[in-house]
């Protein structure tokens, strides 16, 4: 690898004024060390009292940024995510206030993840084991407007964007706002399901190497991205139990079909509500089934089966 | 197959004091001929015109309803979908007023599929060709208000679900509302993307077979499946171009992806809009990437590369 930008590099929110940690050419792969979305708050030994405890303003620190030389507004970045370096440990956190059923869940929960040797998995108790596939949960560029603007939400310059689809081999296309781009990524994640229902991933550290490039063939308003070959989610060979939602509302329709799965995941896997939520948050994938049917659209929230090893 | 429901025997909306037309013991298999979702008003020969004149009094035939005997309020209903007979032709439309762009395309549009000997996909053009998976749009059981309900909208009893993955071999849930649960099929689609973002996906009449079972060992307020195996989609070896959209709404987020993925096949493929917009409800998947990082949503559109033949 050219050049790896260290950890002690990182920004908290996206300012085009920050001033470039390294400048490359197109073409040139850059590792980077990504800290994990607590910013080091949580640690192996970390509780659910800590998670109440967490300072909002150091979460979710991006590396970088770096400037593409060459890159101009207009242009659109390609960012091939090469690989992943191995992760040690990660959290799952319910965040009072936070996710999709926050008003349901109040309460801080927190569970810490051996990945430590596991493999290709990470067991979440003694039964259920789930797959890993580590993305990044946090890339983007910097925005035109100046000033400081939060990292939490995605925007038109990708940020936060949560995919769960950007494992290695993807290559993303992000439009390009200011000179350079100012590229930065933080916030990965060894696994998460389509939605990131609980607010929060398997989080980590971990090194990622990306390849840039400039593209001007296509034109974007928002990211899009190109995955090389089928999706690490809908190959389970044991299949799925789905649940749906359906209201008038998507959000609506979404918060049924996760309750629904909470309660399911309950009765079947005796997991507590609290457990069940954070395992959908890591391990089940949100579909838009229909959103013509007037007055009401539904959503469908997949479950693999072969999560439950034993 | 032990008894076989003529497409007679069809009724527009859902009503408990309907009569069933058959009465079937649990474990029983039935096979079911189902009209297009036109009712017949369209043919192979019809024309974006006939699109306009359609009579929505007469639109989404279901064929039933069965009376499954001892099924009672409060039972599961699992319906499994067995096999699908072959179809002749299809039909995708934009009906003016229907659909997730339904402001931005109002003029009708009408795409006629011979699926006559095309094998396990169907021509959209001389270059682009479309998977087939068929499954039942509509699919569900009497809802317990009594009177005619439209057969539009999905509900607690299923009904107009447009979800792609009831293919053969899913194990459909349904909860049962009355006694003998009255169970219809109709509005058989060949392939479908999730969302079915024009309102119609390659709509055909086509034979269905599905066995009936009670079950009491689970609970459900809503519709849930069981998928035995992979996913139809997700499985394309020569991988995905993905749009997205982002916003503080996930309809405005879905109708965002969806744009940009007009506009991509437009400029990509040299695609209309309208056959775009068309192509996407038949093929391209919607999913939640996440509904956590408030106050922006982020839905990604899906589109598989092994369209493209040529």
């Amino acid at each position: 690898m050219a050049h790896t930008i260290h950890s002690r590099h990182v920004h908290y929110g996206w300012d085009n004024g920050l001033e470039p940690v390294l400048e490359v050419e197109p073409g040139e792969a850059v590792e980077f060390e990504v800290v994990d979305a607590s910013g080091g708050q949580l640690n192996p030994g970390s509780t659910a009292a800590d998670v109440a405890r967490l300072d909002f303003e150091r979460v979710n620190p991006v590396t970088g940024p770096v400037f593409i030389k060459g890159a101009k507004p207009g242009d659109v970045l390609e960012v091939e995510i090469l690989e992943f370096g191995p992760a040690r440990w990660g959290w799952t956190a319910i965040i009072p206030g936070f996710g999709l059923l926050a008003g349901e869940f109040p309460e801080p929960y927190l569970k810490i993840w051996d990945l430590s040797g596991t493999g290709d998995r990470a067991w979440f108790n003694e039964r259920i084991a789930v797959p890993l596939a580590p993305f990044p949960g946090t890339i983007g560029v910097a925005l035109p407007e100046p000033g400081r603007h939060s990292i939490v939400p995605p925007r038109k310059n990708g940020g936060n964007m949560d995919i769960r689809h950007l494992t290695a081999g993807t290559r993303l296309l992000l439009p390009v706002w200011v000179e350079g781009a100012l590229f930065s990524i933080g916030d990965t994640h060894a696994a998460q399901g389509d939605g990131e229902v609980c607010g929060t991933a398997i989080e980590t550290a971990m090194q990622v190497a990306c390849r840039f490039r400039i593209r001007r063939d296509l034109r974007l308003d928002e990211p899009a991205f190109i995955v090389p070959g089928p999706l690490a989610s809908g190959q389970d060979p044991r299949g799925y139990f789905v649940t749906t939602g359906i209201s008038d509302d998507l959000m609506e329709a979404s918060r049924k079909a996760v309750r629904a799965m909470i309660r399911y995941l309950g009765e079947t896997y005796h997991l507590e509500p609290a457990e069940a939520y954070a395992l959908a948050s890591v391990a089940v994938d949100l579909k838009i089934s229909e959103v013509v049917d007037a007055p009401n659209w539904l959503v469908s929230a997949f479950l693999p089966q072969s999560l439950f090893v034993r």
